[in-house]
């Protein structure tokens, strides 16, 4: 079923509790956590709990879910006092954009100047 | 009023016709244009009709017109035959992050290596 959990997805597991993760933010809807490989002072994954495999994805079959992770995205912002400074929301979407892990995901990336072009 | 047109936006501008560019879709809840620098092979700007600053203060005015940004960076990524190689969908939030134009916007880039961190 669409958003069910896969046994073969790290997000999903984090989700779980059964692979730990440095957890900044839980709602109802989604998880956030700090990337274990970080690109900036901030940089935390903003994730649906519901399994989808890319942002697209979740906006077709859940769009308030998707709408959720950009409004904790913005509340992890807050909270991490860089809201006024700025920062970047990033969906990878497929390998070639540099996706590693096929459960939706968006990076939150602050704390640092933000080049242009995105990568 | 919130999501009104704004005298002083470029991109509602855009929206109204009163500044030409190069369309690629239009929704009832969203307009896609190429961006007039682009930074990658398919480099397009994906914005809800209605005026909010950011992608965030969108999310939480509108949560289904939020998602709708994401399913038609989506649709875009399909007919630009981008969607299996990949591509990227970044929003910046505030000048420090490269933000521009404060009307909420969604850069769709893909084509290219996307390179990592994302700027």
């Amino acid at each position: 079923m669409a958003g069910e959990p896969q046994a073969d997805c790290l997000f999903c597991k984090i989700v779980a509790g059964e692979v730990p993760a440095t957890v900044v933010r839980e709602t109802e809807t989604t998880f956030a956590f700090r990337d274990i490989n970080p690109q900036a002072p901030t940089h935390v994954l903003v994730i649906p709990r519901a399994h989808y495999p890319d942002a697209v994805a979740l906006a077709v079959a859940e769009p308030a879910v998707a709408a959720d992770v950009l409004t904790v995205a913005g509340q992890i912002a807050e909270e991490e006092k860089v809201a006024g400074t700025g920062y970047r929301i990033v969906f990878n979407t497929g390998a070639g954009a540099g996706q590693t892990v096929f459960h939706a995901h968006a990076h939150v990336l602050a704390g640092r100047g933000l080049a242009w072009p995105p990568g």
